[in-house]
């Protein structure tokens, strides 16, 4: 019987929010191995709101995707077949293996890391992955929170606004999350020791940020975009940092978006606004890695994974990210 | 026969562009001297485009302007009697004496300078003034300018934006600026060294900056806002600096301003944009005055400045800098 491997290809630049026929589902038999390759059963994919922009090449820090090719994703999987010494039939590894459920690879076509097993598999995608070094080099490089700071944080329920506010919050600074629901504010609060949320679906934002941030906002750190980044800006204490992450408002927009009018508030507040992708920090990785992993295995930090089961669910596991739905980091489990 | 004190007061905030009106031409009898005072007859008066901002307390870092106070401006001149040790008569001095031909103060409320005598005076409200420092520290802190580099300066035939360039030419940097008249251009490519300059107004400064930045822009010192920071912000090179210094497409106009929309692209580009007010760099002014100083004098730094004469004429010399009509710092001589 030919082994299938199971796909979805990019089938459409998403115009307006991901449809979910803008990927393609596709079959095609798994390859034979070469010398030096080795065949990776995924049992994890990581969905990302930068999807968007690969999808429509938006991103110059990436190689184009064409229309027909494999989805770009990172995942978690076990070597099942092996014809190099480095990664045996048996060891977990993490890599940008693509949208599908086998992956031939030979290591050098991207980075794949074999990961431990004192730690939970689903966590190499989100804490140890992408996520928590984004959040981590971020803060390390350009946030810089320090005892005593206060920390805004959007998206702050997503998997690296989570991760981002706990690493602020572990640095001394208190930390205030704006987010899309009760049930997400209640684990910033409740369980990830925010000092304050805010749900921005319900509440007047800049209201609420001026009563949680009386002298002002120190770090914030920007998941978002559009309007709230606008409502940051107006309130930033002085010599504040701006943490330009993401701008998810943004990723579904039709047509021009709207500047942030605001801007010009850097300057009477000496403030600093830096964006970054987290592959320039490869530099940091070691040091994050370490950080993160002494972190959470001591339980400081909290982490939370939002798993749709079935591969075929992947481009709804997409959608749920540009909706909202997902609290943590968005997985699909193969 | 009772002295008098020729002054121009807040009369309006302004709407649009500054009218004349926005000013009320005031005379009072100049007072007596206390115990610890002096009186300087002012002989330049220092226009800039902050004071667009001044007149409607946009400047949170300023104390606010009341309608009927003194309008604020710098300037320099020479102290004609004192009852202070430390300030002769005889001496020129530098400080924020206000729009007015004469001033009586006591060194402490403002801080007052004693100007060298090898020096032009008028060189004291310019390049060695707010302006030259406030090219310095923007350049020191932020765009931190190095051999080899591309910097962008907007604006760069105005005070600031002239000695900003010259200050990342002597650091080895290639210069392109742009400006409003092929007179502007004409002097930066040829006075001062600039590689390139674009006449904004004649050419299309998207396309002109693409065939002078080939590898992008490094350093882009904004001195404007609007369109141009936009396409700037396109076009930055990989790890580049945005230095905020101003916005004066911003100050004049009417209602909401609409944000840089390739604000983004710092993520893509690992981009910082800062923005700053030269009072916040106050450390910094000894090392600062001492580098202009000395490339004043060995004739490295070109400066130019574009005096109307007669006190009566201030509001109007403030209207040329909104209407790009000065070349330099715009001054009124007294």
């Amino acid at each position: 019987m030919t082994e299938i491997n199971r796909q979805f290809l990019l089938n459409a630049r998403p115009v307006g929010e991901v449809k979910l026929t803008d990927l393609k589902y596709h079959e095609i038999p798994v390859g034979e191995l070469a010398q030096g390759q080795f065949l990776v059963a995924i049992e994890y994919l990581g969905l990302e709101p930068a999807m968007r922009g690969w999808m429509e090449n938006r991103a110059s820090y990436l190689a184009p995707l064409a229309i027909g090719d494999v989805m770009r994703s990172f995942g978690v999987g076990v070597v099942v077949r092996s014809l190099h010494s480095d990664y045996p039939e048996g060891v977990r590894v993490s890599g940008t293996f693509g949208m599908q459920t086998q992956a031939i690879t030979d290591g050098k076509a991207f980075p794949v890391s074999i990961i431990d097993s004192d730690i939970d598999t689903a966590s190499y995608i989100g804490v140890l992955g992408i996520t928590g070094l984004t959040a981590w080099c971020g803060m390390e490089d350009i946030g810089k929170p320090q005892a005593g700071e206060t920390v805004v944080v959007s998206g702050a329920a997503g998997a690296t606004g989570s991760i981002a506010g706990q690493i602020a919050r572990l640095a001394g600074a208190r930390v205030v999350g704006i987010a899309g629901s009760k049930e997400k504010c209640d684990w910033l609060t409740g369980k990830l020791g925010f000092a304050e949320a805010v749900n921005y679906r319900q509440e007047d934002v800049a209201a609420r940020l001026k009563q949680y941030c009386p002298d002002g906002i120190d770090v914030y750190w920007d998941n978002v975009g559009g309007e709230i980044l606008d409502i940051a800006l107006e309130q930033l204490a002085m010599q504040a940092r701006v943490v330009i992450c993401g701008g998810i408002s943004r990723y579904n927009a039709r047509g021009p978006i709207p500047g942030p009018v605001n801007y010009f508030n850097l300057v009477f507040r000496n403030a600093l606004m830096k964006g970054f992708v987290v592959s320039h920090y490869q530099k940091l990785y070691p040091q994050a890695i370490s950080w993160l992993k002494e972190h959470l295995l001591n339980g400081d930090l909290q982490h939370r994974e939002d798993i749709l089961d079935g591969f075929e669910h992947t481009p709804r596991a997409l959608q749920r990210l540009f909706r909202g739905e997902n609290i943590g980091k968005q997985l699909v489990r193969i």
